[in-house]
């Protein structure tokens, strides 16, 4: 069962749900989402450029300099931004003990696919011009983040970049056909991602004659092989636990070093909750010991 | 009429209030005040000590480095951090174009008066030492921390440290036998502070045998004369609208240049919901425009 603390991801979901679908009801603002998260404290914010993107550096104040961690959040292509995620990163930098750079992508409508992985891979290619070596450097993301820590490894790859020596995705968006059985075996547990929600995020990001089977718009039709380890994480309770599963799947297959693990009871981006709820630090924390090694710490 | 967005202010105070008399209202944590405020954005946060004390710079990108806010935070000497004021210190510091440094002095009831206004003298003596020249320092407030913009000044004299230039109390606690006529009359509009519950919390922070006209508990019973220019800001709606009259015409009586704005219908720390609420903003662009000159600039 969800702790207490946990409960506020979920009426969190369900009030965003009752602002999309009432016009009359309370529009919460982008930034709601990052209330969810207590302060990590001991972290500094130092916004920067990044490759042309506005970023913000979190730097723990007892941590190491040499090793980043470039963190891609999530909104469905069209929200979220270096404040909605400023402390759930800074959380796992804290607990990591490295630097994090966020990235603030351009965002769709106005910006449409590949916009997005173009952007990381450009604030990327900055990282590796600031003397960052490509082995010290890990892509982690949530939802729509967790697709880019995985496609914007494709990009760079085709534009001749060194990988990242791992990523991170949790409750990852892989499948932009929102075929999953989870969504229809989850939906009375996800409050918030129906198919056809997620089938209409997917269009708007895929912009006009886009293609959800484009092998750099869906990590699950991309040829995987050659990455480096990947550590997954997703919520029981999500109706993106497939989208989870599959991307472990073909990953696997591909023969890259994967690990799953489902949070019973969990819904999407539970982590957001980190420094409140006990099952996004334990999230939180098994980021930060998986990540280390990876990261030759 | 205040704003819908200023609304939220009165929300939280009303919030307050229901968990302090039903032991079973769901528990806001001491961060939830900072959720009024949107994140001022181009600001930088970087934790130092200061004087001891924990601290953090609030860096705007296009600001002075040499001029500075001393930010003292509200909380009824119980409660707030550098964290729940980070973000509304920061839209000030934004809009001055000036350094702000938030400390965290000591709180009751582990440390009673006079531990607060002595941390509050050491941070400033600590400016000092970096080379900060007092002319180009404000101290500035909310609340409890309003208090403290004006009694770290009376200590920091008796130390025989220079004056800052100046000092901007927002919503000042300034009257620690909660006396003023507006805890009746604005009794039906302020939903959180009641006379009882001001004495309640003076009790604590003065500790037993304190004395509510110490001059240095109290800036009423203070000598004023020879502090610089003074700001005050309160709102219409707040018990504590006397509070702030009284200090205005106190520190009128004693020869000090001061200026006092009533916000008709705002409530208590009204400016905590800067970037929200054009109420808030317009309190903390007019704080930018008086200190801005008092500051040299």
């Amino acid at each position: 069962m969800a702790s207490k603390q946990s409960e506020a991801v979920r009426r969190h979901w369900a009030a965003a749900r009752l602002a999309m679908i009432s016009p009359d009801a309370e529009q919460p603002d982008n930034e709601s989402w990052g209330d969810l998260t207590a302060e990590p404290r001991g972290v500094d914010y130092i916004e920067v450029e990044a490759g042309g993107l506005p970023a913000m550096w979190l730097v723990p104040k007892h941590g190491v300099q040499d090793r980043v961690l470039l963190c891609l959040h999530g909104g469905g292509f069209v929200g979220g931004s270096i404040y909605t995620h400023r402390k759930m990163f800074g959380h796992l930098a804290k607990a990591a003990g490295v630097r994090a750079l966020i990235v603030d992508y351009r965002l769709a409508p106005a910006h449409t696919h590949p916009a997005q992985v173009d952007d990381v891979t450009d604030a990327y290619r900055w990282l590796l011009d600031q003397g960052i070596d490509p082995a010290h450097i890990a892509f982690t993301g949530d939802s729509a983040g967790g697709w880019l820590s995985i496609t914007a490894q494709l990009r760079a790859r085709e534009r001749g970049l060194p990988l990242p020596a791992a990523a991170m995705p949790f409750s990852p968006w892989t499948d932009m056909e929102a075929a999953g059985a989870s969504y229809q075996t989850n939906q009375d547990k996800d409050p918030f991602f129906y198919a056809e929600t997620v089938r209409m995020l997917a269009a708007t990001f895929l912009g006009e004659g886009g293609d959800p089977r484009d092998p750099l718009a869906s990590p699950l039709h991309a040829d995987l092989a050659g990455l480096g380890p990947v550590y997954i994480q997703v919520g029981g309770d999500e109706s993106l636990l497939d989208d989870a599963r599959m991307l472990d799947e073909h990953a696997r297959k591909a023969g890259v070093d994967v690990r799953l693990d489902v949070f019973p009871g969990m819904q999407h981006t539970f982590q957001m909750a980190a420094g409140r709820a006990p099952e996004a630090d334990d999230a939180i924390g098994r980021m930060a010991g998986w990540v280390g090694p990876r990261l030759g710490l």
